[in-house]
């Protein structure tokens, strides 16, 4: 069932991101090249399905939150971009291919994420469908969970903690802002957009922080064991750059386990909020077998 | 007039700023320091001034337009530190003291920048006052003219032109997308949701890319004859830069007439409005004797 989801709604959102990019020829055509070398290197799309999901979740249509889930996938590009940067991270290889600065330099690698983080905000904020309130309050939660609060804020800590032995509560600090928090407000954005209840939306805003920190787990464990053609870079990345993950802090086994039962939490909180979603619970059990 | 006007609206905005942005301790505090540190730097708030005047112009509030006043600001700083990084133009000094990256290093500057720009949308979506229609098209446009088809463009191209001999064609591309497209949003932003109608729109639109040429121009200018203590930066870097500029590319006599030329050019667009702003036209006017 899944699979056949995910591979529709993929084509769509696919599709809709080659058309919202600007075309390699446009001037100056070397940035809107490294904006769609990027985007269109093929990742999982994870957000905007959960943004579509959600949306459909609580009644609410697909297409009406297609490009909100497009500018997702816009703003994680432009943070996988700058992480990469030799100031950061330093990575050279993402998604099976070179990274950004590798192929088009550092200062065109740089201005390529400000763009898609910028080019995000335009299309939600041209969004025609949507109400305006509900979408001006999806703007605003983006952002939120795009800034210091959370995916910055999680980068800079993450960036300070490389090398150093750090605390369970700082890693979970990490994860909950550096990747949690888009996955959050991506749930929000499709919920909102959708209709949701307070009430629904609190339950799905739960389901999402679960959802987030299992991702995280996984990530960490598959970096181990994971097969690094499918996971498109290279395995032991984490070791190499001494990071701590929840396998180095707590042992494979029982990251595992606290994989299981996060995912579990996650199943709950769905239960919880009454809706019937069987993608919502495909994705989060996905997770548990996930390969890449 | 204006400079009783500038110092009081340039208070206001300085309040606002430290107001809106999160305090140094909030966790984790060294983004938060570089937040403040580079958009506290004091600069000449000419961006924020512009959508106060441009409100107030049309019959508009200036404190109705407050927050977006100094979301302008702070994607000009983000512009600002990410342009001085050393894969950028490699500046040392901004505003008479030590950029971004020299203080809190590069990674941080990055993420710092990044920040600015997606807390300039918080603040925007979060506006109150605003109606609702006028504020979405206004972070469309704003976010239109920060991306590639504006500021992003021009620095790309900027980049590309570094060293080489670049025709007429190209600078102006480059200063109209560069610093012209956030003079002209600013104006319009400020009219937009102070109720201009659309005939007001035009005018102020077409005095707004007047006044980003002759900006350019003087600043072009201030680079050669200026008085490095009053600029904050040291003069001649354009040339230590190999840059073209206006008075490089026609001598600093013609540059100066085209520079006038420029300004009557916005004060006849003034005129053509109808509106009655001394302000607007003073702040263009001083323009042609500017220090810094």
């Amino acid at each position: 069932m899944l699979k056949k989801y995910w591979q529709e709604r993929g084509a769509l959102i696919e599709e809709r991101l080659e058309m919202l990019l600007p075309a390699e020829s446009v001037y100056p055509p070397a940035i809107h090249q490294a904006m769609r070398y990027s985007v269109l290197a093929g990742g999982k799309r994870l957000r905007p399905l959960l943004v579509m999901a959600a949306a459909e979740a609580v009644g609410g249509r697909w297409a009406d939150v297609l490009d909100v889930a497009c500018a997702m996938e816009m703003i994680h590009t432009y943070s996988l971009i700058h992480d990469d940067l030799p100031a950061m991270d330093n990575d050279d290889y993402r998604r099976g291919k070179l990274t950004s600065h590798k192929v088009y330099g550092e200062g065109v690698a740089i201005l390529a994420g400000d763009a898609l983080l910028t080019y995000a905000f335009e299309v939600m904020a041209a969004t025609k469908a949507a109400d305006q309130g509900r979408l001006l309050r999806v703007i605003r939660e983006v952002a939120e969970a795009a800034g210091t609060r959370g995916m910055v804020g999680g980068q800079v800590v993450d960036l300070e903690s490389e090398g150093k032995q750090i605390a369970h509560r700082t890693l979970e600090y990490i994860h909950r802002a550096k990747t949690g928090a888009l996955f959050r407000a991506s749930l929000r954005a499709g919920a909102i957009l959708g209709g949701a209840t307070e009430k629904q939306l609190g339950s799905l805003t739960a389901y999402a922080e679960h959802f987030g920190l299992a991702f995280q787990i996984t990530d960490d464990i598959l970096d181990i064991v994971g097969d690094a053609q499918k996971i498109g870079k290279p395995v032991g990345s984490d070791l190499k750059n001494q990071k701590v993950t929840y396998p180095s802090l707590f042992t494979l086994p029982v990251a595992r386990k606290m994989a299981d039962d996060t995912i579990n939490k996650a199943l709950g909180c769905l239960e919880e909020s009454g809706l019937q979603s069987a993608v919502l619970r495909a994705l989060v059990e996905y997770l548990a077998q996930r390969e890449h």
